[in-house]
C-alpha cells in the first residue's frame, strides 16, 4: 500500500476506534457515503463550526445568519438551474455492466488499442461470448484479458474493465427528491398508468412515452427536493433579510448546515460523501464591486483556514480557468488543502455577479433589489441609486473541512524516546480538541476518584468541556487522551490531598508540572485563551 | 378573533417582522410547513440548542453526544417498525374532495344526523346532485346545507363539510422516501411497465397488481428514508459508542438535529412542521431501572425547562395512560406547555424497556448488548452479567420549544407609563436572547459611530455578541431591541468623549445608568453569568 494510502487508513481507524467517525447504519451493512458522528467527532465538528459562526457572524457587523429549511419549493431549484442541469453524465459498459461518470472515464484516443481485463479467465470467457452474440464483434481472449477492441470517438473507455462498448450518455440529476403533501405517488402512478393502458386499447398512443410521461408526473407534481447547497436559501430570502434587520450593502448572510447531493462517485472517506455540511455566507456589495470583495474575502478566509491549524504548506489557491467559470461569474478561486490523495477543494471564493438574485427574481416575479436613497444613479445622475446587488460567495465545506483538520492534525511520526512508548497524537488546536482537559485519578482508590470528579465539576461550572476519566492504567488513558486530541491531562494522585496540587500533563511535549487545584481551571482557561 | 388567536398572530407578525421566522421558499409562494430561521431565530434557536447541550452533555460525566446523518438505511425504520406502522389513517370525503386523518375528524354517533355544509348554494346544488348520481341517495337542500345524511358506524364524518360519505381509511406513512445511488427510478419504473405491457399480451396478469408491484419495487429497491427522529440513531449505534468511549451503564447517548415527518395536519405555526428540529437522549440502563431513572429524567427536564426561562404556571407533566403507552413501554410522561391554544406536548420522557435494543438485534443479526464482568448474574447466580439494556428516553422538541420560549416571553401588556410609549418587549431570559448588548451612538456625527464601534470590538474579542446598530432615532432603536429580546442597550452619547462613560439601558425596567466604558464587556458579563 502507498504511503499516503496507509496514511489515510490510519486516519479513518482512528476515526472509527476513537469515536470520531462511524459508517451510518453500521450494523445494517452501512448506508453507501453517509457517515456518523460519534462522541467526540460530533464536538469537533460542533468546535469547527462554531469557530467560524463565530468569525463570520457573530465578531462582525455587516454579516448575519440564517438557517433555512432542507426541503425547498422546487421552483427554487428551477430557478437558480438545478433542476436542469445539476447533473452527471452517466454511461453503463456493455461488457461488464459498470455504471460510471463519462467525465471521470480514463481517456483513450479513437483508434487506440482498448483492452478489456475482466477480474478472471471465467468472467474473460463469457464476456467473450456475450460482446460476439449482443455485439457482433470477434475478440480474442489472453487470459482474463480481451484484445482487439477500439477505443471510439468518445474518447473514454469503461471505468472497470477498459470496454469501449458504452451506452448512451445521460444525464443524472444529482438533487434527491422527495414528496410533500397526503398523495401517495405510487398509489397515483398506478391509477395513471392503469387509465392509460385501457386508453390505448381504443386509440393510438405512444405508450412508452406515454408511460414515462406519468410516472414523472406522479413524483414531480408533489415533489419537493433536499437542498444541494444552502446558498440558495440566501439569495430567497434576502428581502426578508434586509426588511428585518435593515442590513446596509454591502452585507453577508450566512448559513451553516446539512446539504445532499446523491454523487456517483463518493471517495476519500468523509471528503465526498451524499449527505455533508457545509458553511456558506453569500456577500451583497454594489455593481461592480464583486473583484474587489472577492480579493478581501480569498485573504480573510485563508487566514481563517490557518487560524484553526492548517499548516501554511498545506494550503494553497488555485485560480479557475476562464473555461472553468460559470457564464455569469467575473471570478472564482479555490481554497486547496495538500490532503493524503493530493491537493483538492476545501472553500470555493466565487465572483457570482447578479445572476443569483436576477435568476429568482425572474423565477418568483419578486422583486429582489436594493434602494440607496443617498447615492446617485450613476445611470441617471439623480438621487436615489435602486439596484440588483453582486455577490461574492466564500463557500467552505464543514465536513471536508474536518477531515483537513484530522490530516494535519495526525502524528504518529514521533519517535520513541527513553522510556516513553511510540506514539500516535492528534496535534488538534486546543479550541477544536472535544476535550479540553482530562480529570484523571491516578487509581481508584484512597480518594482519588473523589478529588478528580470535584475538579471536573469546577469544570464544567466554567463551561470547559472536560472529561472525567477512570478506565485503565494512567499510561492507557494518555495514550487514548492522546489520540482524541485532548490539550490538558490533570492527574490526580497521593500528593493531591497532602498539599492540594496535580499534574497536568502537556499532549504535544508531554511535560507534566505540578500545579494548585485551586487554579486548574484558570491555567487551562488561560492557555485556551492563548491558543 | 379570540385573544388567544390574537396572540398568537402578534407573536407570529413578530418573528416575520424581526427576522425570527420566515416561511419557507416564501417567494415562490412558500413551502408547506416548513420554516426559515431569519437573523434573529437562528441565534435563539443556537443558544436554545446550546444550553441543552451544556446541561445534557457537557456538564455531565455520564452523557457523551453524536450526531447521525438523516438518511438512513430502510433496514433501520423496517426494525425499528416505522416502516409498517408510524402512519396515519386517511381518509376521502366523497362530496367534497376533503383527504383527512380518522383519528382527529369530529365524532357523530350511529344514526345520528349528519347535515352536509357546503360553501356556499351554488357548490351545495352541485353536491346534492353529485350524492344522488354517484351514491345513489337522495337528500334534501336547505340553503348551503344538505339534510337527511345518517352518520354511519365509522363514528365519525368529513372534517370539512360533515358528510358521512367517506372512502376506506388508507394507513399513510409519514416518512419521506427517497431514492440513493445511481438508478432512476422513473426511468426503470418505464421499463418495467412496458415490458409488463408486452407480457400482458401473451398471458394472463392481474394488470393492476402488477403495475402496482412494479411500481413500488422500482422506487424501494434503493429507498432511503429521511428519519421521523433522531432515536434511532443511537440505538443503532450503542456498540459503536460503547466501544470507543468505554462509558459505563448508566450512561446516555444524545443528539440534536433535524427530524422530518409528511404530517397531513401542521398547524400552530411552528409548532407542528414537516421539518423541525429535536432533541433527544437515550439514558441506558440495567434491567429493571427504567422506572427509577424515568423518575429521575422527568425532575431533570422539568428543572432544565424552568432554567431557561418558561413560567412554572405554564408547565406541567402528563401522566400517558396505560392504553397510551406503546406495548413494550412500562411508562411515559409529557411535559406540556401552555401554549395561547392551550396545554400541548413538549417533551416526552418514556421509559421503553429493552424494546429498542432487542428489535435492532433481532432486525441486524448484530448483538446489542452489555457486560459487567464484576457483577453476578442474576439469574445464574455467577460472576459475570451480559445483558440487553433498559432505556429511559427524555425526547425534547426543539423547535416547539423555540416556540414556548418566545410565547412565554412576549409581553405587550406593559401600560404606557408618562412620558414613555406602550411597547412590546421579549422578556427573553438574557442567556437566550440573540443579542446580549446593542451598542448605539446616539448620533451619526462628533465621533459618536467610532466610539460605539470600539465598544462593540471590544464585546466582539470577548465573545459576547453584541450588535452595532446606528439607523433610525434612539427611541426607534430601543423598541427594536426589545422586541427582539436584547437585554442590555449601551448608548454612546456627547457626554462620552468628556467622561468615558455610556448610558446602559435594561430591557425589563426600561431604567438607565451611566456606567464606563471601560467596565461596559465586565458589567454586562457579569449580569449574564448571574442569569
Amino acid at each position: 500500500m502507498s504511503d499516503t494510502g496507509d496514511r489515510m487508513q490510519k486516519i479513518v481507524s482512528l476515526c472509527k476506534r476513537r469515536g470520531f467517525v462511524f459508517q451510518s447504519s453500521e450494523i445494517y451493512g452501512g448506508l453507501k457515503s453517509a457517515y456518523d458522528y460519534g462522541p467526540m467527532g460530533v464536538e469537533l465538528k460542533r468546535n469547527l463550526m462554531n469557530e467560524w459562526w463565530r468569525a463570520m457572524v457573530h465578531t462582525r457587523e455587516d454579516i448575519v445568519g440564517i438557517d433555512a429549511s432542507i426541503m425547498m419549493h422546487s421552483d427554487v431549484w428551477r430557478a437558480s438551474g438545478h433542476l436542469s442541469s445539476f447533473s452527471d453524465p452517466l454511461v453503463d459498459c456493455k461488457v461488464c455492466g459498470e455504471r460510471f461518470r463519462a467525465d471521470k472515464a480514463p481517456r483513450a484516443e479513437t483508434g487506440a488499442d482498448a483492452p478489456i481485463e475482466l477480474a478472471d479467465k471465467g468472467r474473460a470467457k463469457t464476456a467473450l461470448e456475450k460482446v460476439e452474440k449482443t455485439l457482433g464483434v470477434t475478440l480474442e481472449r489472453k487470459g482474463k484479458t480481451l484484445v482487439g477492441a477500439k477505443a471510439t470517438d468518445r474518447g473514454y473507455v469503461c471505468s472497470n474493465c477498459g470496454s469501449p462498448f458504452l451506452s448512451e450518455e445521460r444525464q443524472f440529476n444529482l438533487m434527491f427528491r422527495t414528496n410533500i403533501g397526503a398523495v401517495d405517488p405510487i398509489g397515483r402512478a398506478t391509477e395513471d398508468v392503469l387509465a392509460l393502458m385501457k386508453r390505448a386499447q381504443e386509440e393510438e398512443v405512444d405508450v412508452a412515452k406515454a408511460v414515462q410521461d406519468l410516472l414523472a408526473k406522479a413524483v414531480t407534481d408533489s415533489a419537493v427536493y433536499l437542498r444541494p447547497e444552502t446558498a440558495q436559501a440566501m439569495f430567497v430570502n434576502f428581502m426578508n433579510v434586509v426588511q428585518s434587520t435593515n442590513m446596509k450593502v454591502p452585507f453577508g448572510i450566512a448559513q451553516t448546515g446539512k446539504s445532499f447531493r446523491n454523487e456517483v462517485t463518493v471517495e476519500h472517506f468523509i471528503f465526498r460523501s451524499c449527505e455533508f455540511e457545509q458553511m456558506e455566507m453569500e456577500f451583497f456589495c454594489r455593481p461592480g464591486e464583486g473583484p474587489k470583495y472577492m480579493e478581501y474575502w480569498k485573504e480573510e478566509r485563508m487566514k481563517w483556514w490557518r487560524s484553526i491549524g492548517l499548516s501554511d504548506a498545506n494550503l494553497r489557491f488555485r485560480k479557475h480557468d476562464d473555461d472553468e467559470l460559470a457564464h455569469y461569474s467575473d471570478g472564482c478561486y479555490d481554497v486547496e488543502y495538500n490532503f493524503p490523495w493530493g491537493w483538492d477543494e476545501l472553500e470555493g471564493i466565487a465572483s457570482r455577479t447578479n445572476y443569483d438574485l436576477e435568476a429568482h427574481s425572474k423565477g418568483s416575479g419578486k422583486k429582489l433589489n436594493y434602494f440607496e436613497p443617498e447615492t446617485d444613479d450613476p445611470e441617471t445622475g439623480k438621487k436615489g441609486w435602486r439596484y440588483v446587488p453582486h455577490v461574492v460567495e466564500p463557500a467552505a465545506g464543514a465536513t471536508r473541512g474536518m477531515l483537513a483538520v484530522l490530516c494535519d492534525a495526525f502524528d504518529d511520526s514521533e519517535p520513541a524516546e527513553e522510556g516513553k512508548p511510540q506514539r500516535t497524537v492528534l496535534r488538534l488546536k486546543p479550541r477544536l480538541a472535544p476535550i479540553k482537559a482530562a480529570i484523571l485519578p491516578l487509581v481508584k482508590k484512597d480518594g482519588m476518584p473523589e478529588a478528580a470528579r470535584g475538579i471536573a465539576d469546577a469544570f464544567f461550572k466554567a463551561g470547559i468541556n472536560a472529561s472525567y476519566d477512570e478506565t485503565h492504567a494512567i499510561g492507557k488513558r494518555y495514550a487514548k487522551h492522546d489520540e482524541i486530541g485532548t490539550p490538558y491531562c490533570l492527574t490526580v494522585d497521593g500528593q493531591t490531598k497532602e498539599d492540594q496540587t496535580v499534574t497536568i500533563r502537556y499532549r504535544d511535549s508531554r511535560e507534566q508540572e505540578r500545579i494548585p487545584v485551586a487554579k486548574a481551571v484558570e491555567i487551562v482557561r488561560d492557555a485556551l485563551a492563548a491558543d
